[in-house]
Parts: structure tokens; C-alpha cells; sequence
């Protein structure tokens, strides 16, 4: 094999038939796998299935002498805010505990700075003219979309691979139109990075214009490791009060990826002036989340250091995937030098840049053989890939078998799709 | 005992030292009671909590070839919809299943309207000048704090009998900035009332001039009985789309009152069209509300028959706390046509109308005692009851004999207030 950019034009011709008939009997097998989306797998989910019977009679539910079946407790049990701040590494009373979905605490944080505005603003974001936020790409569409649906501009921050490019970011934060910054500071969805030291610095000592602006601190892979030891991160909310912005960011993190995505607990976490504000807007929205389940994952998960116990047994399912999706790479692909990826060590992704201009047509062409993956674009603002290059392989949850089939179209589209921009066919 | 009505000054003034004596006994006594809130009691938790082994290991919780432990399914298990189907009779289409909270789902709905706007809106109502929203009172406090904190103008419309006065209601819906109004159609909090037949029917026939106007129909009390037969309602959603406005009712239910409130499940249910578009909102919002929290109530309530078979064992420690609430009044103050009640046969609360001007007084009295209640006024818009006279009983949390303290308590207290009224001391 050698690399496309070095073959002549027959050679190519000659590849793009081979390919072709590759892809052909690729579509013959009848395949349907899923790489969409960051679900675990059924593996994973029997590993924890022991969670559901840790509280099996009433008295279970009495913790502190407060009954976990009954109303109240609006920012959730005290054991289950000690439990997040020992995983987060700030403190109980900068917890507020969530339902099962980290989503939906950020969505409320966001949703209420647009209603009623957060600590510092000088009017509801929804009475603001403009509301931009940043963006960094590769990113995380979920995110994007909650600031695109109540209508703010989003900005593209390119990705490095020590997190988002930072001259850039303290630039574009001189604009009080700039509310805020969307951050997967460990294991970036989809890259994989973990934001450096000086990053991270950087992000704390902000100087933005707005005074309500918002770092969205979304540490949703914080124990996440596959492959090697746990890597420690900084308490971000220290790290802006000690840069004095207590109230800049806003940390998130939950068991969706820990014990069941359908059915986990989620927590927001940041400085407790802003976890009472919130309170005070929550305590009209609700009166607790489930707190039966926040005392089940407290008596299953105990602490981090049990926590990071369990991880490794998911890493133990998680580990095997990631090396067939590299190898299958580095085997077919990387001969032909027609595409880019990371070699994470965390998280739940690959992110993979095929040839400029061809990531649609890759995706296309995985779909018509039954492979669906996350759409391409997903992973910038408004679904656009300048480049139309990067696409997130998310590999956990086929079993490694389906794993390798569906490695094996991916590779057959790269190279179809390459071809095809290359002969202008 | 004679009216204090037929007294004069002297047997008033001496009724008014021996109340004084008895409330000092009171005081003494240095209870800690709380009838403030609707909160089960321990033995009615106790009493359902084998809904916490009803899964009990990872297969239990595949259903219809959904693994409710992953993510996915935004609008919640076909088997959740099928069962608040079967219990609020709409059609399984019509519902959205919502996490512990239906107070959630009110507010995630008006919140909403206010940043996106419901169907038929012609802008978000945050860019509307004014919101006006109907609040039926005495109703439920946590209800109207919801459109408040919105910046909503709130109109009270009086609670007759049969529901709100409805000549009003069709009045003031020709007003199209009054864009909604809260609705607990079945043992209204905290009047107890079943809305009449003709209720229902002018309600689902409104004419409001606001295309987006919006019968927030709070279920809460649909299967509630505590003493009698289950009293069955009629379909609201199919009522107001044979009146011909199918969008015009969102209703809410949860089970907090029928298994455990911290970690029950919720529903909202409105027209297909209705559901399509708060879920096209709610998908950036969330992945999914706890599916296997749903499965485990689906399993454990199985049906409506089986639910209501479940309601007759909160009935018999329900009851009598009920009957001793009333039995207590009439025994210590109906004598002396102080103030009226109602004597509801569901729900959670007693209404009583205390001497009007002396509601808050009667309840400092009883905080002053040890006795906490809910706040003099918390049944009106505002918090501020115009006639100072509502006050809300929620004997459900004490067991009988604490309650029966309470009573004592608060009997003196509306003995003590109306006499200082009528004196003017």
C-alpha cells in the first residue's frame, strides 16, 4: 500500500474499482450497526446491575434521619453531596444534585439565565440584543444545541491539543456579547484531550467583559480512563476564586457512564453563592430529585476511590473496542495517509478526520451498508464542518465482533469517498 | 357553648382569659408538630416501599426489547405511557413521562412558552408586554409561584363549590393576554372540591381569545379516595377536542402521592400535536427522564384497577387522621360559628375559612405553640389572602395522636384570634 497522494491517475482508477467491488460486498453482508452515539453497552450495564437491589426495604431509605421517600431536600441528600465533591474535589455545599441527566441541569442553567439571568447579569440574557457563546470544535452537539435553540450566535473556538485555542478565547471574551464557553475539560468529546495546566489556568484567570459570563464546565468523562491510571484533574471552582471569579464557572458531572445512562444521578457543582441563587430559582421548579436513587448510588459507589474501582471494570469492556477501532485504522487507513485521528486513553470516543470535503459522503456511504454513525457536522456548530472532515467514531456500544465489521465499512467509505474526491468522479 | 356572635363584652372577656390560660397550657406542653405541607406519612411509605424489589437484577429491566437501563426512548417506555393512559384515560400517544416531579413538567412547560411559546403562540410570551394567568383560589401555592416568578400578572378567580366560577373565568378569557389557568379539577388543593360536570364542560368549551391559551390541568388527586368509592373523571383531552381546541389542556399526574414522593414518576399528557412539539423541545433538554425508575412502577402498579387497589391502603391510615381533623372542629369550634370548613372525601388537605382578619394571627399563634402550618395567605396569589382567612390543614404527615395535639393547638389559636378580633385587643 502506499500513500493515495503518491499514486498516478491509473493507479487510483485501478484502487477506486477494487474499492468499489470492497464496498459492494460490504452492503451485501446486511449489516445493521450502530457507532451513533455514546451508549454503553450491554456488558457494561450487567457490570453495575448489582445497584438495583442495594435498597431493599424502607428503612434502607433513612439516611441522616431524613427519609429518602419523602418530599424535600431540594439540592438533594447530604451524603450524595459529599459523594460528588469528593469525586470533584470541591465542596459539598457547591453541589446541587441533579435527576438522571446531566443535560437537563445544563439546559436549567442556561434556560434561567435566559428567563431570569445568573448572578451578575445586568438583565435577563432573553432581554440581551445578542448572546454569543464559544464553541470549541471539535465538540459536543448536545451542548451546541442548548444555546442555538434559545437563539445565540455560536462562535467556532478551534480545538488544540491542549483544549480550545486559547489566545482566541480571551480575544473573543473582550465582547460582553460573549456569555459564555461550552468545556469537556477531560477526555473532550470527541477528541479526547484533556485540557493542559496552562489551559486550564487560562480558562480560571479570564477577564471576560460580561459579568455574568459562564464557563460550562462539563466534567463528564472525570473517571472515565480505559487505558492506564486515573489522571487527577484541578477543582476548576478554586481555581477561578482564587483568580477572583468565584462565580465564573459552573461544573457538571454524572453516573450516566458510572452505573445506568437511563437511570443515574447527576450533579452541578460551583460556588455557593451561585448554588444558592439557583436554589432559590429551583425551589420553584421542584421540591427534590429522586432522592431514593441519589442514596442507592451513594451505598453503591461509596467514594472515589471505589468509584475509580468500578471504572476499571468498564474499562475492561471499553478497552478492547478502542484498540480494534485504532488497529482497524492504522492497518487500512494510515498506509494511504488520507486521514487524521487521536489515540485517546479516555472518554467514549474516536475522533477521526477523513479527507477534506469528504466526511458526509463517508457517512453517506456507511449508512447505505448499514453502519449509522453520529452525522457528520454533529460536531460543530449549527451541524457544519468547515472542513466536512471530522466524524466521532463512538465504539462502546457493539460487541467487538460488530465492532470490526463495522470498522471494516468505515474503512472501505474512507477510502471510496478519498477516491472518488481525488478522481473528481 | 354558645356563638360568639350572641356574647357580649363580658362573657367574651371572660371566654378570652380562660383561651388565654388554655393557650398558655399549649405553649407549655412544648410540642414540635408540622401540618404545613402534603407529605405521606412514614406508615403509607412503608406500605408501598416493596416497590424497591420489584427489579432486582439487569434482565428485569429489558422490556419490549428496550433496555430501560440505557439511554434513549425521550418520551418514556411504551409500558409507562400504557399504564397513565389506562389511569388518566387519554390515549398512550398523549403522554410524556417525566422524573419525579410533575411540578417539573408544569414548570418545564410554562418555562417554555415563555422562551420558545406553545403551539398557536404568535411569539414566545417572554416578548409578550403583559401575561396574565387565572389562579382559582384559595389553590396551590407552588402552582402560582410558578407563572410569578415568570413575571405573569396573576388573577384570582375565586373556588365556588364546583370549581372555579366559571361566569368569570369565560369573562376574563376574552382578555388575550390572560393566557392560561390553573386547574385541579379532582379534590382540589386545598378545597377538596371534584369540579362539577358543567365545570368541566365550560372549561373544555372556553372561547379564550389567546390562540396559545393553556388549561394547566393539574391531575393530582386522580385516584385519592380516602374515604368512599373512586370517583371517576372524564377525559379532559378528548373533552376540549370535541369542543374543538385539542391544544388548549396540558394535564399532569405523578405518583408521588401513590408510591414514594421522592423518587416517584410523572406524566404530562396533552393532544399528539401538543406532545410532538414539547418533545421536539424537550429532546435537546434530555436524553430521557429514569426509565428503569419507570419499569419499577409499571411492574409495581401494574394497572388502574390495581392502583386503586393500592389507594384503599393509603385510605386506612389516611381516614382517620381526616376524621380527626374534622371531628376536632366540630367538636371545639363549630359551636361557635368561628369559621367553616369543607369535608372532603380525597386529596390531602382541609380548607378552613377562620374568622376573616384573623389567619395570620391564628397561625403565629400556633408556631408560637410548636404547631407549624402552611403560611397564612400561601392559597392566594401572592401569598396575600385579601380576607386573611384560608388556612390549609395537611394532617397527613403526624400520626392520629400528634394530630390530635395539633388540633387542640390550632382550635385554641382560632378561639384565642377571633376573640382578640372581636375585643379589638
Amino acid at each position: 500500500m502506499i500513500p493515495y497522494s503518491r499514486m498516478d491517475r491509473s493507479q487510483l482508477q485501478q484502487e477506486l474499482d477494487e474499492t468499489r467491488r470492497a464496498y459492494d460486498a460490504c452492503k451485501a453482508r446486511g449489516l445493521k450497526l450502530n457507532m451513533a452515539r455514546g451508549r454503553p453497552a450491554k456488558a457494561q450495564l450487567d457490570l453495575v446491575s448489582d445497584i438495583l437491589t442495594v435498597l431493599t426495604d424502607g428503612d434502607d431509605c433513612i439516611v441522616d434521619g431524613v427519609d429518602a421517600r419523602n418530599y424535600g431536600v431540594l439540592e438533594g441528600l447530604p451524603c450524595a453531596r459529599e459523594y460528588w465533591s469528593d469525586v470533584l474535589g470541591c465542596k459539598p455545599e457547591q453541589t446541587f444534585m441533579g435527576g438522571a441527566s446531566s443535560l437537563t441541569l445544563m439546559y436549567d442553567l442556561i434556560s434561567k439565565a435566559y428567563t431570569h439571568g445568573l448572578p451578575g447579569s445586568e438583565r435577563p440574557w432573553g432581554k440581551e440584543e445578542t448572546v454569543k457563546f464559544l464553541c470549541p470544535s471539535p465538540g459536543y452537539d448536545r451542548h451546541f444545541r442548548i444555546t442555538e435553540s434559545f437563539g445565540a450566535e455560536l462562535i467556532t473556538v478551534p480545538m488544540t491539543e491542549n483544549g480550545p485555542d486559547m489566545d482566541l478565547v480571551e480575544q473573543l471574551v473582550k465582547d460582553p456579547q460573549v456569555k459564555g464557553i461550552w468545556c469537556v475539560p477531560k477526555y473532550s468529546n470527541p477528541d479526547g484531550v484533556i485540557y493542559s495546566e496552562e489551559t486550564v489556568m487560562r480558562l480560571a484567570r479570564l477577564q471576560p467583559a460580561a459579568p455574568d459570563f459562564a464557563i460550562m464546565w462539563d466534567n463528564a468523562y472525570c473517571v472515565h480512563e480505559f487505558d492506564g491510571e486515573y489522571v487527577p484533574f484541578p477543582d476548576i471552582i478554586s481555581l477561578c476564586a482564587e483568580a477572583g471569579r468565584p462565580d465564573m464557572v459552573w461544573e457538571f458531572a454524572s453516573t450516566s457512564k458510572i452505573t445506568l445512562p437511563g437511570a443515574g444521578i447527576s450533579v452541578m457543582a460551583s460556588s455557593e453563592g451561585n448554588i444558592r441563587y439557583m436554589s432559590k430559582l429551583m425551589a420553584v421548579q421542584l421540591i427534590s430529585y429522586d432522592k431514593v436513587n441519589q442514596l442507592r448510588h451513594v451505598r453503591y459507589l461509596k467514594d472515589k476511590a471505589h468509584t475509580l474501582q468500578i471504572m476499571q471494570r468498564h474499562a475492561t469492556v471499553m478497552a478492547p473496542k478502542f484498540r480494534m477501532v485504532l488497529d482497524m485504522l492504522q492497518k487500512h487507513i494510515a498506509p494511504l495517509q488520507i486521514a487524521g485521528w487521536n489515540s485517546p486513553k479516555g472518554g467514549y470516543f474516536v475522533s477521526l478526520n477523513a479527507m477534506p470535503g469528504t466526511a458526509k459522503r463517508v457517512l453517506a456511504l456507511c449508512a447505505q451498508a448499514g453502519v449509522v454513525m453520529t452525522d457528520a457536522g454533529a460536531t460543530y456548530p449549527y451541524g457544519i464542518d468547515p472542513n466536512d472532515s471530522n466524524i466521532r467514531i463512538a465504539p462502546s456500544l457493539p460487541p467487538v465482533e460488530e465492532l470490526e465489521q463495522a470498522m471494516e465499512v468505515l474503512c472501505v467509505c474512507l477510502k471510496l469517498a478519498a477516491l472518488e474526491k481525488l478522481l473528481d468522479t
